[in-house]
């Protein structure tokens, strides 16, 4: 597939996203938002990725929605682009959701490496990633009741549940931008690096996962981490656990992996994701309109 | 309207509501439950008011219940205020969650300046409030299981989501009473600060909320993140944010906000919570018996 | 009862729950979550027992699930000692889960001492726990999709919980064992102490807590603060709490604690949690087959 404003690209079994508008600091449209959501859908697709890194080209990461449509920009019936477009309940989507909610679904991990500003949408579609880092220029801001606009790309629901709710509320009521420290000590992102070590850092620990771990075992993980965040009780989870330690245990990837471990080699994991995923494991809806 | 037990102003957009029975440490009365619920009816109905400041009278911010009954004081039998309190399910309304869930319910940033000592119904009370932030004075204490008594307020359900379950179950299960560096270290305030500095840094986040930002938009986000804890997935998110984003779009505080941001000047939003609100994002109900 | 794979001791109001199988690091097995079990329902049905410290004998607090069985260790197909076991939805129960699942329903407090070694099972069982402090030499892995498996003991129910989403995914995406002063600067324990310290510390929390509060109280506080974090909203805690502070309240533990607080004297609550546990308060099932 090609893409026009992100470029992707696979290496070792790490898929790396990047933003590609470099004159507009990356800045948001609804051709990004497609090109996105394939990404991530080629990403689930290819057996052979087994993590994904996005990052922004140039200065930024991504520095919220394109404003190019002035004062107009956040009004649905003047933006000719909408035309068309998917709706839910009578009106348009809003396109940061279904990035979010897309990344949200992916059977692989996600490692967000933010090179520059991220802001506004630039920082809410991340927020269902699995592993933020930032470089030394990296700033953030949740910015919207100072557009006079409302949080969005479901970072109501992510927000407070990556950094608590009360920092979420300071940094959205105030809707200030803050720079990388900030960001660490609310847990935003776990780690803050030079600007020149951020993609290093960021691909020392999707090999880390790469080399050292099931892909079955990984996407497994993940989609269960991230729905049972929406469980009232364990119970659920212990229904699944059993279930999937049956199907999962009597495997290729459990043999070896136990193997390997007590011959005190690295281990070389046969499952793959498309195949071998158990069927007892919900897996979040890939297409917002699937749920 | 004119308080006993509190006092409430209202300058520059914020309103203070200060526990006033300094004599008594502004130990908590079923007057003064009624009195706070009061106070931020009138937040919520006056669209002047952006942000709330509460904070205490003289050395204490609020001791917790009065203990003036004695070893009745908890004894709802022999509690004579209580005659023809409200009830649920055939009891008194455990007056601390009356005013928790009022809280919870306002449209408006609430900020908790602790000037001293809060301890029981005194810290559980503002566990609601989306910033707080600590005097070196401060204390604080779930003294529950040291008074025989159990945490109320709605506390065993907002203390987990302030400052994860394990860290609730520490303070909850000692009762121990600890100084704000304990606090500020398990996430219970954000900073803290020398007394002097301790209402002027509250002034300090009141105005950067009050003199940048959308009324609506906060309004809409303080709805939405406290709201979206109790959604099981992020697709209601998903919904709602496309609904809001729809209508606030639309807007005048939208297109202002938009406009200031490329003109590089103030933005002056002229949306108003009482006739702009989006219908369609969902509001907490304010009174416990409209649930 | 008499135990063959954990020790345990009751002194001073605290039960004391040792991994015992020092020359395997104390490996779980079938046994060991029977016997473990077995003595969280003694420690539910001792009224004396106020607090239980779980601990490991010799090197290692738990290095997971006995690897004994080889490739084979996770085949239900091939596990004889899995013969006549329970089953959930026509599959074994996962044990880890049937562990912490009991751990989550006790109505006593859980310290955690982590003396050695904790991987796999070896610290999800301990996620319901309420307060968890590392030795010096203490490490931590959640290391299932290193072995080809999937994470149990409902830990994708209690992980993020504990220690954020963010977090949780890191340790599990990756698989990696780590130190005590990445699982505090986490969140999974509270505290970093030299090896000798461990246990003195832990004991000196459970006195703590045995010597200054209300089993009763504790009780209540403990299944409700892990029970509302399944709860959407606060209103249904606001219930609870209504109702068990009028149970509560005129109790002889609530006249005792207010009577020796305002006579500055230690109190002596009478209550035992078998007899006075109010009844409106709802308990977590104890055994899996309940819920």
């Amino acid at each position: 597939m090609s893409y026009t404003e992100i470029s992707y690209e696979v290496a070792d079994g790490i898929a790396t996203i990047t933003l590609n508008r470099p004159q507009r600091l990356n800045a948001f449209t609804t051709t990004m938002a497609r090109e996105l959501i394939a990404a991530f859908d080629e990403v689930d697709a290819d057996d052979d990725v087994r993590v994904v890194v996005m990052t922004g080209a140039g200065r930024g990461f991504c520095a919220g929605a394109d404003l190019g449509g002035g004062a107009d920009t956040f009004n649905a019936g003047r933006r000719p682009e909408l035309e068309g477009a998917e709706t839910i309940d009578g009106v348009p989507r809003d396109g940061g959701g279904t990035v979010s909610l897309r990344i949200a679904a992916c059977t692989k991990p996600v490692i967000g490496a933010y090179n520059g500003p991220a802001v506004g949408v630039g920082v809410t579609m991340t927020l269902p990633m699995d592993i933020r880092i930032a470089a030394e220029s990296a700033k953030f801001g949740f910015v919207f009741a100072r557009r006079g606009i409302v949080p969005e790309a479901a970072s109501t629901w992510f927000l407070p549940r990556v950094v608590g709710i009360s920092q979420a509320m300071e940094w959205v009521a105030t809707g200030r931008v803050f720079g990388p420290e900030e960001a660490r000590a609310g847990g935003l992102v776990s780690r803050v690096v030079p600007d020149a070590e951020l993609l290093p850092t960021a691909y020392g620990i999707a090999r880390e996962i790469a080399e050292n771990t099931s892909a079955v075992s990984v996407a497994v993980a993940r989609q269960m981490l991230w729905g049972m965040l929406g469980s009232a009780t364990p119970w659920a989870a212990h229904r699944y656990d059993s279930q999937a330690m049956f199907e999962v245990g009597r495997g290729a990837d459990a043999a070896e992996g136990v193997a390997a471990f007590l011959e005190k080699r690295a281990a070389v994991f046969p499952g793959r994701v498309s195949k071998d995923f158990p069927p007892s494991v919900p897996r979040w809806p890939v297409r917002p309109d699937d749920y």
